[in-house]
């Protein structure tokens, strides 16, 4: 019998940490997932022999202590990146490490000091891959739900004996987006995330969508223009249907402004638009 | 045998309404739910007899039909009133009826007249009763998530031999707000929610927290003061915790930052502020 | 200003224990909620008083204290019993508790000592509320989902305008039960929870359903005949629709053998049947 | 720009199938997934040319005609195989497709004929990759979540400052195991599914546990031992902990009897074993 693969570590370490400046208070609130790699590990499995293992307990451990030494109230990256080096350096046994981060973002009530409401809107992540040799980084975001009730349409498909949709040129539209991009270089993980988001509404709210294919791809191509150190983004677009409902038959006047959500299937469209 | 108590009906109709105003549209997204009770539905349960059955697609549609006819861009609760009224005037086997509506709020992308973006920050729900007498209905919001870094303390409580807990003046406080209040009279529902949100938010991040109870009780005093219209309000303060990370056994310094979440299990304060 | 009622406490205390005879093991695992009331609590609210309050964090170690030197392998409902007294006995302070158990049920694997997997088909749980003059005790079950393929039908309903149902006397029907009933007296809690599902499985199994209505009560006559100690059974069948698709328009034979489960919206129907 | 990968389809189509022997009938409840590739899909999203694409409607579509056509009583990968080839015979755009099949299972009440209860322990699924010149099968379960009272420990370890786990031999483990193996030929995937759950629950609950690691490699070792078609396994394995509640601080005695479930964070074990 061969391991072929492997990997452990602890998912879900939860942290929130109070940033005070004086009376003005900021937090940050992150979920922590870090995953090891190495060749020592093996023995783990194949030999009942614990000598190598560093525990998850322990991993766990690491990120509390980092997170109170070195998190700062900035990118999720930075930190993934710190923590990520922080476990090469500990632990010579690790040749690899992955760490992923998630956040619950908090925004300030009315501005004040100390209160602040959960932020709704989708949530940000990251992921960190680090060995010996250096880092790839990695950003996303899920969970922004958007809904167009014009510049819509979806005609010239493949028909068959199984067509049984109409083609439209005026149709609702609504997702929930996923997207994650990888970085050739740089630093500027917040601005780069607020472009991809801000590239997304305005094509997703400005142009006509003859697919939610096309949307996808002319997004990447916005993305990619506007922010350089992106080298790729993958966007997933599940194609959450919005039905009109059938008034005639129940006596009602159809007037085209009734729809109901039918989200169970979902169209699933995926792709990865690169330079 | 007796059937002391029965209702019926078909919940989570999901419905969404578009608006149009030439070229700028608007949307509600709605999830209802009607029940409905008579004496004359007891022979469907104790005689197999269905003859006073308004089935529940039936009922499901007489809401989508409605719907297309009535359903406004208005507050929820009006149209809670006009669906309860419609059931009660269509069915005369219907004695009471209610009607919850549980809305799923969509924000305008960057004011553009027909894109949209599912909004955080809670959600909204009403409840109608209605019989030939007259209707009583409630309004809620739930899904409010709030946190104070400051301003917020427990203690001087009952001490005994299963106290573990030390008193402070200083601690995280964290809660998921779930508020409902009852109406003496008036429609005057959406101004009424925004005081409600209102007084909430001024009362936990303004004033000093010497218990969630107490913060439960000053917001009802708050709404109770601003909104004349309501007769009651009853609030849900689940206490979720965040507990400092110890640090000190790990090798890190310890500087009052760090906390994890420990939402499960919560306090869990509920209490009704009436005149 | 007036508190008109209020309760607090701890939810989801979640614990597990070992009963160790010899070599084999068993195991009981509980979530248990415990809620409080007593008039010298209201000062917690309207004076800022914390004096009478036993904080949610006592009252969870106490569930815990209690767990360890009282939680026997033998039915919930006696466990809830001990700890409602246990309140009353502890803290003169209360005047009414209530002790919520929600059991996950773990089965032997393979009649092993010590390994177990987790149960499917359905959650048991029971509430007693207690005060100085007595208590009161009911027992429930959730989850139970079922589904028959023949033996049901809906016909002889009430027809109106926004009518599309068709009648049938040959129907999918499925459901996930939700039962909850209440006891005059008497401790059998096992053999009464078995006899409920035994009453359950054997109407919807063995008896023709000319509607959900009547299944719930023919369930509610035979449960109240087979346990005289259950005063009252509320039960809550959510009609859970599977529909056949409509095979012709895409080409393919229709023979009545498929259907697509649209679970919402859903069908709500709700009873109680006393003696 | 390029566009290097993407991949669409339906994901989530749910249907149930009833097969009547007589009297006697059974059921397969599923939720397919399918997703197609081809190069012709590409200008779909860089040129809004739709001529090339099949609507995920229609795939949908094909979904049914094909389970009231083809759908068995019998292994889900055989069901997932023939969908799979048939999409690949009907639409020569399609150069690769992946279908996904997760299983509701449904167990006969009582033996009854046409009665069923939803079953617990854990759900199936598989995946069938094929393209024109073959396919690759993989099966998988998911949920079963199982516990050891005995039999468990972890020591030896690597220790570090930020170590506070204590070593010990002798420590509950739970986990709910997630499991896929693909297959090197053959078509036994019922009988290779069984064997699998065999082959896990024997050595979790048979052999000692020097580590969540150990055991997942055991398993592996035992399943490629028993099953010669399978070609590879890989298991994920949560350290899902348990600890044990500090009774002496709240004046209970400790027996070692009473732990708390600490589900997040989680240990996350996942290894590939391989012949």
């Amino acid at each position: 019998m061969n391991l072929e693969h492997n990997t452990y570590g602890k998912a879900d370490v939860q942290v929130l940490k109070v940033f005070r400046q004086g009376e003005r208070h900021s937090v940050r609130e992150l979920s922590v997932s870090v995953r090891v790699e190495g060749s020592a590990f093996a023995m783990n499995y194949t030999a009942s022999d614990n000598a190598s293992c560093v525990p998850t307990d322990t991993i766990k451990n690491n990120v509390y202590a980092t997170a109170a030494e070195h998190l700062k109230d900035e990118a999720i990256e930075l930190f993934a990146e710190r923590l990520a080096d922080n476990y090469l350096r500990r632990y010579s046994v690790i040749e690899k490490v992955t760490v992923s981060i998630d956040e619950t973002a908090w925004n300030r009530v009315n501005n004040h000091e100390h209160s602040f409401q959960q932020a709704g809107g989708g949530r940000h992540y990251c992921v960190v891959e680090a060995d010996r040799d250096g880092m790839e980084v990695s950003s996303g975001l899920t969970g922004l739900t958007v809904l167009k009730t014009s510049g819509s349409g979806f005609a010239g498909f493949h028909e068959c004996d199984r067509t049984v949709l109409q083609p439209t040129d005026d149709r609702l539209m609504a997702t929930t987006v996923t997207a994650d991009w990888a970085f050739a270089g740089g630093s500027a993980y917040e601005s780069a995330r607020d472009k991809v988001v801000d590239c997304f509404l305005t094509v997703f709210s400005e142009e006509f969508s003859p697919s939610v294919q096309r949307t996808l791809y002319r997004v990447g191509e916005e993305v990619l223009g506007a922010v350089p150190e992106i080298a790729a983004i993958t966007m997933s677009l599940p194609n959450e249907h919005y039905f009109p409902v059938d008034l005639e038959r129940i006596g009602a006047k159809s007037n085209g402004t009734l729809f109901y959500p039918s989200k169970s299937p979902f169209g699933d469209i995926e792709a990865t638009v690169t330079r």
